[in-house]
């Protein structure tokens, strides 16, 4: 049956063997099972190979990424910018087609995947965005978004609790254009599922309130054809494809977890091809294959340019409209800059918790700045996190283009939504949680800072002087591990002319922000200012070349202030540098690093609430610490806060402790 | 009517609301409203409350910690060592009422819990362990493990992917002890339910396998109970009892938000015991409610000793089982040491991955050195971590007792299992991923950590040297991530005897350990040994004090000692000293750290393939190092080595500089 679909369809299969085995490394099993199932998706998807960015494309999200090579192979079909030679460069330096697919290497990745159960999400983000979008800029007869986004599932992300999460809200808010498509092989790396994964898919995506479609044999394209278009007939909540696959279909490895992750081995790839009638060199695309996808682009092109001219029928039917839509898609301008830079004026006059203050800015943003393309909320814990933008509107079915949302208790897949949203374009995502649970959410932020996307982490409760909730609550090494992560910057604002540093920072960053704040009140100060967006800064300065420095960041500035007039009367000359983010600190120039911490002095004092180990490098092996290395303990923060040695006295203790080694 | 179980539920009510307004702090909301509930379950469970460890002992897990002035009342009601005036401590330091439950603050807690979802996870964990001690020890007439383990969980914690995993996971294994109660109260912190959580609950954990039982008033007592007896009956299967409450019931506050997180108010309070007719003083336990526990308290004692009369009889009619058992709770034995300190002699003679062997070790240790309470397996990839133990039998229903386990693509709930399965005792639980998705499971880790419970974490692909997988599966931040977490061992061994100390150090500890492991083949060197258990050492030394000093773990020890070599033939002397694990190198005393890294020696590098961070305190700020603070790129991982300057040249290169700046 040479027919064109089974041309395709072994085209997938053979580049996907051939290029795995080159690599000798990769996973051919998912990709070869699911290649009528991709192809399928393909024809059926609203893209233009030619123009991959365009905005008003279907999205497809390969949440199961290690079956990058069925990505790829469509890729290259399709007509996108991937020659063959990229795919003989499979999972090479600098190649086009690394291991699991990442956005900012291939043309037509929609999101970087691998780690599972976060591709779903995220494309439950991006379901979001296109909701949003649509409800706020549609008009009759203009369907500006109107976008499906597509999501390709394994076992793995089946049994994930981000894709658990991302589909209790995805089903909630009723995301009728998402479209998940589960490739159910039944096989992962440690045997069949029935070994641990037994549950009725079905039956638990009903209850999220899906509409569920089954299909039964994964070779029948026509079925799985049926299954999209009645998914999208499904106008009234998501859909999940079960479509039933073999793992490494039509290989003498099908069905077994042998074909997930290792190649099959030039005897196996000879016998598939041999089986499918395949008698091409290896890596060949037919050039049938070819002719097809061409004739296919020339339908693409046209609904593109429809698209096009839609858009600019629409220019002139809602001129103001049409303009707010391009000012969300070309990211913050000069006026917004100075409307945010005007902020740094309004310092309140009283003490106030960091997260209230961040709950001011984040509204002013919204309501003053004209950044109204803000889009996020917290995991439930909005009103803690001081997250709601006014008008307290949530975006909800019949509701979308409500700004705030509520994840609900789901931070990861709160997380990875964020990430969606983002890759849809247009928007600033941000969400909010206690600091502690930032471990909750931090595969989702590790991808964030992969990818470069700006998302806000807005992350309230910073110390233990959470206090009473205790140790569960009580965030200690999460400042190190955040600031660990490669690509994030990690603000501490220790007032409000800080917090507003942040934001600006983080709103005009290319990669994601995390602004960690504190619960209690804490004081304005004089000697704050803009220079917090230098990352670190002198708050406080000698009239001669200091004795020593003490840093500090957040809610630890006031002690160290007082500190070092404790020092300054017993004669002793200190500089207080608050270091509202070392990353951002690290980017400016060896001139300004200089000047701000010089290397010829030595005695050095960090002071923060979170893990010593960030500060070493800072105060060195002799310098000395204010921090704490140890879980905290149920009590009121100002009971704590002695017992856990942050106070002015102790922090002149350790000064006094540092000096003694110079 | 003021019947006892009226005055008993009221006793919890009014305690909850007074304990909580001493405090200023506190959530009242849901242990108000499953007074009822948790007053029914009590009497239910096979509990002594004057022999709180009694192992024959029903497990009880609040999900919800915050709810844990429900626990205390309970507590403090039924007998257990927790006065009066612990509950008029409440949330204050020292006090053994801490803000959410803790094991070793308080009589009667069987798991610390807070962070939402966890607490069932543990659950599923805990009725694992006594399904497997059943399976193994138990006899005809010897119910040696028969207890139930039963788990109270919120809206919040049925919200998390945690509890998702932990379900499928318990449904896949019927884990028929296993009896969860869903306090329904529809309320979370940003509002009702509607807003954001609509799935049908009974629904999704009938797909999971779960037999699900519904009581639609949580008020009436005799229907929780009725239900409890239910899910006792069903035997095939795990139990959710839904039970539909109203948030602080009773209250002008009742199904409201404002209920869940803060004290009620005096006036609220009055009115609560005003309606209730309750006209004793604020923390007052009626006598008819004291003298109600201690008739039960007479049962109790009777369950508790026919229980040790029929571990005496058990002793008798099975003495080798007997001693196994016991052996099982005693933990390692000191015959049981030496067997593993024979190890050591027993390197490979050929270069090896350390992930393979840590399998050989994990099955030496069941197989060889009689530690057959290990119990533990691989979030799906037990055949790439290399944690199977031979025979390679899994723990699955009809075959509890084997002691492989098939997590599945869960590593937060797989994590909180191992906690679970720790808390019930008498074995030790490991659990394995890849390094990087060591994000996944972080807030279950700490968990571990918190609670002094020596899981071990065995993290295989360790560094960029994963290679083709690419940026998402290379752990770049990940070691200082664990590092930075409080009362946690971080091993990354070299060779077969470091794995052999790592393994040691693991099994002996009283806190979590992780095992950081190679997916690539490492040399034996001739230089390692047993002082890995110091966690630093000197394997390479000079004849005269050390011009400078190479730091280096796992596979960096390789690069670093052909460093060393280098640099002595340019006269350069240079010791180079292995530093498996830092936090054990920290509790070694002054005189052994300085005698390994002395401070007069100041030229100093340090080689991880990972982030910088941890390394300052060792190199200090002049030092320099050879580590990695960027993501990592898909490509073979000989490639990537030098790409990414983790060469022998590389190390002289940075030795160099770090001696230009002394």
């Amino acid at each position: 049956m040479p027919n064109i679909e089974n041309l395709c369809v072994n085209t997938i299969r053979t580049l996907t063997a051939d290029a795995i085995q080159k690599a000798k490394s990769g996973h051919p099993g998912m990709a070869i099972g699911s290649a009528p199932l991709g192809y399928a998706l393909f024809n059926k998807m609203r893209i233009n190979p030619k123009n991959p960015d365009w905005q008003g494309r279907d999205r497809f999200v390969l949440s199961a990424g290690h079956a990058s090579m069925l990505l790829y192979s469509l890729l290259h079909m399709n007509g996108y910018d991937l020659s063959l030679e990229d795919i003989k460069n499979f999972r090479q330096l600098d190649s086009r087609t690394p291991g699991h697919p990442e956005i900012e290497m291939t043309p037509g990745v929609d999101a970087s995947t691998g780690p599972l159960g976060q591709g779903f999400a995220m494309a439950v983000g991006m379901a979001m965005a296109q909701a949003h979008e649509a409800a706020i800029f549609n008009r009759d007869g203009f369907p500006v978004a109107d976008n499906y986004t597509y999501v390709l599932m394994g076992d793995g992300c089946m049994m994930e609790g981000a894709a658990s999460e991302a589909a209790s809200l995805a089903g909630a808010l009723r995301l009728n254009k998402l479209i998940a498509i589960y490739d159910s092989n039944r096989i992962t790396i440690e045997g069949n599922t029935d070994i641990t994964f037994t549950e009725d898919v079905k039956k638990r995506f009903e209850a999220y309130g899906f509409g569920v479609f089954d299909v039964a044999d994964g070779e029948d394209i026509q079925a799985i054809s049926r299954a999209i278009d009645d998914a999208k007939a499904d106008t009234e909540r998501p859909s999940l494809i079960i479509v039933h696959t073999h793992i490494a279909h039509g290989t003498q490895k099908a069905d077994t977890p042998s074909a997930h992750g290792e190649p099959l081995g030039d005897e196996c790839i000879a016998q598939m091809k041999k089986d499918m009638g395949w008698e091409y060199d290896p890596f060949t695309v037919p050039s049938e294959v070819y002719a097809h996808y061409e004739k296919m682009q020339e339908v693409r092109t046209a609904q593109n340019d429809a698209y096009d001219s839609m858009m600019k029928e629409y220019e002139k039917a809602y001129p103001e409209l049409y303009a707010r839509l391009m000012a969300w898609h070309e990211g913050v301008s000069e006026a917004q800059i100075e409307k945010m830079y005007a902020l740094f004026d309004n310092v309140p006059d009283a003490p106030k918790a960091t997260r209230a203050i961040s709950g001011d800015i984040l509204n002013k943003l919204y309501n003053e700045c004209g950044i109204d393309n803000l889009f996020g909320g917290s995991a439930d814990l909005g009103p803690s996190n001081k997250t709601i933008i006014k008008p307290a509107e949530f975006f909800a079915c019949g509701a979308y283009d409500k700004q705030n949302i509520h994840f609900g208790v789901r931070e990861l897949a709160m997380a990875a939504a964020c990430n969606g949203i983002m890759l849809y374009g247009g928007m600033y995502a941000y969400c909010a949680t206690f600091m502690v649970f930032a471990d909750y959410l931090k595969p989702a932020l590790r991808l964030s800072a992969l990818m470069g996307l700006p998302v806000m982490y807005v992350l309230t409760h910073d110390s233990f002087c959470v206090g009473e909730d205790g140790p569960t609550h009580h965030p200690i090494e999460q400042l190190a591990s955040l600031r660990a992560t490669p690509n994030v910057a990690v603000f501490r604002p220790a007032d409000y002319k800080e917090t507003v540093a942040a934001y600006i920072s983080a709103v005009t960053s290319d990669k994601p922000t995390v602004i960690a704040l504190s619960r209690q009140n804490l004081p304005q100060y004089d000697c704050t200012g803009r220079d917090a967006l230098c990352g670190a800064y002198i708050v406080r300065d000698t009239e001669k070349t200091p004795d020593g420095i003490i840093i500090a960041t957040g809610s630890e500035l006031e002690i160290s202030l007082e500190a070092a007039n404790m020092l300054s009367e017993q004669g002793v000359n200190v500089r207080v540098v608050s270091m509202p983010c070392m990353e951002i600190f690290e980017e400016q120039s060896d001139e300004y690093r200089e000047a701000v911490l010089p290397h010829a002095v030595k005695v050095r004092v960090a002071v923060e609430a979170g893990s010593s180990m960030p500060w070493y490098k800072y105060v060195g092996k002799c310098g000395t610490m204010v921090t704490i290395d140890h879980f905290g303990v149920s009590a009121p923060a100002k009971v704590l806060a002695p017992e856990f040695g942050f106070t002015a006295n102790e922090v002149v203790n350790a000064y006094m402790e540092a000096a003694k080694h110079h």
